[in-house]
């Protein structure tokens, strides 16, 4: 027996369950409130969705609890040091919506759109210089699943693209940069900053006026973080 | 000796002057309004930027004339069968800026950035209906140099892309339709219609209320033609 736990309304919790249970007929998946308490001690993995903390704690059993969704910092920051893992949704499909939305984002403020926007408003006609994608600079903080795609997908249409992770790594095309002094050196050449880092107790603090003052003047911020680091 | 004929302003005639001048020391180039009557006999080559086709009608020995644009509806409307070739600008480097713009404009429309900054504007969160990229279909009218790479970079960030001309084509990973039937067929299956034909007695009356009707309800229309074919 499978619990779902999740502070999602009754009618979307019903959706879950249902959908999770067509699709693994060898499993029951319940709601949480309709255990027994004879059967919270037998449940060894729980369903989630921003649980209640609490609620987890209440079964003695737990060996790992599945996330349905890839942010993770709610859990994280809410359960210190939890008795069970934490899986979370690893999807390549999610990386490819990401990264198409930091393609847009990007490109949207590359090509100025907002500016061009506002002057058909204000129906005025204005020429914006025009600056090649490898002439800008991007700079992508954080080079996990999503990371890692939306560099390459940025540079794949021709951006300059550097990249910014906690340790080193290696990505073809992407100039990578690691650690304090790195983040430092990314963000003096990113004249638009992508944000995907998750939010964690290493990640926070981690945008603030200080390290900010280093992005060079009228650069931009396309933040995907589910909050900023500061 | 070559003229330089243009319909722009003194500033930027001078400017276009002293840069051809620059790049081409070898030759002579003279703003049309400074050349001698003796001078006009002699001229076989004229640089041109929208030019008034009187003033190129004056130059009797005229073999060819060179556009600094890519586009030339306007040129191909007032001269009707000159007795010069006509010559224009066709540069890849274009056709990667065509297609960059082509691609964030489809993203925009793609990823429902107006309705969003419409709610952005209203204070209000509604999440529309997320789209794979592979079920969006995109409609490219025109396959010459700029309708190919955009084509190409469209179907490259994994839209479903076809694409018409007037004479069969073939183009890796793109439909390729034809002819006023291929027109039909094109237009009932565009999500998204993206128009790059030139403006030519051809092209003429293409979209009219009765070809638009075969797009799909909902359709959207990206016009980076100089006019519209009606």
């Amino acid at each position: 027996m499978i619990p779902f736990l999740g502070r999602v309304d009754e009618r979307e919790q019903a959706m879950w369950i249902e959908m999770l249970s067509n699709n693994m007929p060898d499993e029951t998946i319940v709601a949480f409130a309709d255990l027994t308490d004879a059967q919270k001690q037998n449940c060894e993995i729980a369903i989630v969705a921003n649980p209640n903390p609490q609620d987890l704690l209440s079964l003695p059993n737990l060996k790992w609890i599945h996330s349905l969704w890839a942010g993770i910092e709610r859990i994280m920051n809410e359960l210190v040091s939890p008795p069970f893992s934490i899986v979370r949704l690893s999807d390549p499909e999610l990386s490819q919506v990401m990264s198409e939305a930091v393609l847009a984002w990007t490109l949207y403020l590359h090509r100025d759109m907002p500016t061009y926007a506002r002057q058909q408003r204000e129906k005025s006609w204005i020429e914006q210089p025009m600056v090649k994608a490898q002439d800008r600079r991007i700079g992508v903080l954080g080079l996990g699943a999503l990371g890692r795609v939306s560099a390459q997908r940025l540079a794949q249409n021709g951006f300059s693209v550097a990249g910014w992770s906690r340790n080193p790594k290696q990505i073809d095309g992407i100039n990578c940069f690691y650690g304090e002094d790195g983040l430092a050196s990314l963000l003096s050449q990113s004249d638009i900053l992508v944000c995907l880092l998750p939010l964690t107790p290493d990640t926070t603090g981690l945008l603030n006026e200080q390290s900010l003052s280093h992005l060079p003047e009228g650069a931009s911020i396309i933040n995907f973080a589910r909050d900023l680091y500061y």
